[in-house]
Order: structure tokens, then sequence, then C-alpha cells
């Protein structure tokens, strides 16, 4: 496989794991209800993204640094809904 | 900053971003409720992952692999368990 399409394969993976936690956001937004929603879970992967965004900066990779950014601003949602309405 | 504490803070965020997802899978598993977890989030999660999965794989990186490898089987088990406890 050329080099190209493994690119588009990267791509479309990173704006499927970024834009993945937007029904997530919608659902929680709508229904403030958060029951089954892990606390742990979102507090870890807030963390987790927060550190890949810190390295994504220091690398000077705006691939990481764009879907990094987008993805802890929506999980950061998330738990945000998560805590207020535990 | 010098490159191996670069590559710690990678490893560490890559380490949280894919065992955040266990508290998920231990919380659903116990509780069988999955009304608040999003379906579509985990379904456009599983296909991301699986590309990142196929990613790491072309340019034979064993981070992405590995990370990515962890990350798709507790996302399918959070997707299984949606489907099975909609």
């Amino acid at each position: 496989m050329n080099e190209q399409t493994i690119t588009i394969i990267g791509l479309l993976a990173g704006t499927l794991t970024t834009l993945a936690f937007v029904p997530q956001v919608l659902q929680t937004w709508k229904s403030k209800s958060t029951k089954d929603v892990s606390l742990n879970t979102f507090l870890m992967f807030c963390t987790g993204i927060f550190l890949w965004l810190i390295y994504g900066l220091f690398k000077q990779d705006i691939a990481i640094i764009l879907a990094n950014f987008i993805t802890f601003i929506l999980a950061s949602i998330i738990l945000g809904l998560k805590l207020k309405y535990k």
C-alpha cells in the first residue's frame, strides 16, 4: 500500500476517534443523565489526551495537536456534565 | 525539554488513553446498564481505533499497534455490552 493511502487511513482514524465523542456530548447534554458513564474513565481519558496535547506541542506535530485539542474539549465537556449530573 | 522526557510523556499519554476504558468496562459489566452510554460514540470510536490499528501495522509502529489493539478490545467490549443491554 502506498504512503498516500496510509496517510489517508491515519487522517480518517484521527477524525473518527476525535469526532466519536460528539454523539456522547449531545446525548448527555440533552438527557442530563450520566449514571452509566464512568467518571474514572473520563478522568483518565482527559488526563491522557491532555498529555498527548503536550506531546504534540513539543513534537510540533500539527495532526497530534489538532486531533487531541478537539478531543480534549469534547471529553472535558462530558467530564463536566458527569460531575454536574452525577 | 529533552527527547527522553517527551517520549515518557507520550508513553504515559498512550497508557492513560488506553487503560481509561477499563473502569467503563467494569462499571458496565457490573451494572448491565448502558442507557447513558452513546451507541454512536462507540461505533465511531471502535471504527477509528481499528483504522489506527491498520495504520500502525502498515507503519510497523509497535507503540501505535499495541495501544490501539488494547483500546480496540476494551472499546469493543463496551460496544458489545451496549448492543446487549440497550
